[in-house]
């Protein structure tokens, strides 16, 4: 029988598909609150929250998104941002001069605001709300600044877009423990144990149709040559970099690099 | 009455004393194994644990992390990282060529560790579990690097101390809901609004006295000057942006910025 601590985190899935039935101000707004407790650096809570709920807001961020049709039919979206804007104004008020506007802090940031996310993604799958997690917040991250006027020392690194599921999509699969733990140091990975490893994956039913429909040889290769490619990652490897460098994280000294 | 989704969530506080009691190897592997539901790129799981029980080992990464009292005495250390060596190597092993030597493959590998390591925070509040999540981790990562022998495209971004708790301090405080969400668009803070927000955190007695005690004129000087200072977040700065370099993550395309 399978135990764990979080009622429904063993049967997690991602919903892209919402009802119509509202997600509650009160509701949202005690889950924000509560997420809060997560850890945070010196407890300076180096993150802020823009809430998008007006249908103009949606059609707008839609595109920073590749138009997921989840972007403009959730009911709520959440963008959840690295924020050392609000601790740098609380310094300048209080006769302080902030030193945040440089590359350690933006990850100090980053990371406060992806726990925070985490913590709240927890909450509501304990709730039963349904979400989506947007990886693409970071692909086109000038875009989501500029619709949603964060100023300078913050930056989007998550988006959730929230709603009431209507939909029981199947579970995905995951590696074994055994594949991602290391005792000690980190054993790297021979031939015989990614054959072990990725093999239960390689051989579920979906994936062999995805190889088959996309005439390709492996299904590393999907990844590889479709969903994340060289050309994309490098591409808007140096939006992001410019990107964080007009929103102050990183400065003339690390030019050179 | 105060009714939270996860039953410890409200109560939480970072543990940095621990009894002797053992964390059991069947416990954490449970914990880790369903963190491991978080949600993930294209479900790549971008992330490795290396696991430190040994004392030579936690005599080593003491260093790392400042010398910090809790790194050699509670029972387990787990160091997380962004791990896009397992999927290059399975993309080396499968006739595909895996293009995630970039910045942007950092950020979504290190999104990923950050995900699951704060679910696996959350499943450990829930069962009594007490950690100190530690942020200096990203302060000397070249260290950590070589100890835990961790190899060309990882990179440790959280370190969790771990063991049963010996101690119940008081909790720390957080700023109000509204500081930190912002409705459509982000209003940026005006000074009244700096006062309304940080007024009890800078009247909380501890805090008080901690600005006494260090000759300080406000609470936030105690950030600036002392805690988090410029001098040493651009030296730390520069110091993860080689070690990134080191680790593949940022190759000779994006060198100019």
């Amino acid at each position: 029988m399978y135990f764990c601590s979080m009622k429904n985190l063993s049967t997690r899935r991602t919903i892209r598909q919402y009802s119509n039935k509202e997600v509650s101000q009160e509701l949202l707004n005690r889950l924000l609150s509560e997420a809060s407790r997560t850890q945070t650096m010196g407890n300076l809570q180096l993150y802020s929250v823009v809430v998008t709920r007006s249908e103009e807001m949606k059609q707008r961020l839609a595109p920073a998104h590749f138009n997921q049709p989840m972007v403009t039919q959730a009911p709520v979206i959440l963008t959840i941002c690295a924020d050392f804007n609000r601790t740098s104004t609380w310094a300048h008020c209080r006769k302080a001069e902030p030193g945040y506007d440089n590359f350690l802090s933006f990850i100090n940031a980053a990371t406060d605001a992806l726990l925070y996310t985490q913590t709240l993604c927890n909450l509501m799958d304990e709730e039963g709300l349904g979400y989506c997690y947007l990886g693409t917040t970071v692909y086109m991250p000038q875009q989501i600044i500029d619709i949603l006027e964060l100023p300078r020392l913050t930056m989007p690194v998550a988006t959730l877009t929230v709603g009431w599921p209507a939909e029981e999509p199947a579970q995905s699969d995951r590696l074994p423990l055994e594949s991602f733990i290391h005792e000690e140091t980190y054993t790297d990975y021979l031939a015989m144990d990614i054959d072990k490893y990725y093999e239960a994956k390689e051989h579920r039913p979906e994936n062999l149709e995805f190889v088959r429909i996309n005439n390709k040889e492996t299904l590393a290769q999907i990844f590889t040559d479709i969903r994340y490619t060289r050309k994309d990652n490098e591409a808007m490897s140096e939006g992001l970099i410019d990107t964080l460098k007009r929103q102050g994280f990183l400065p003339w000294t690390v030019r050179g690099y």
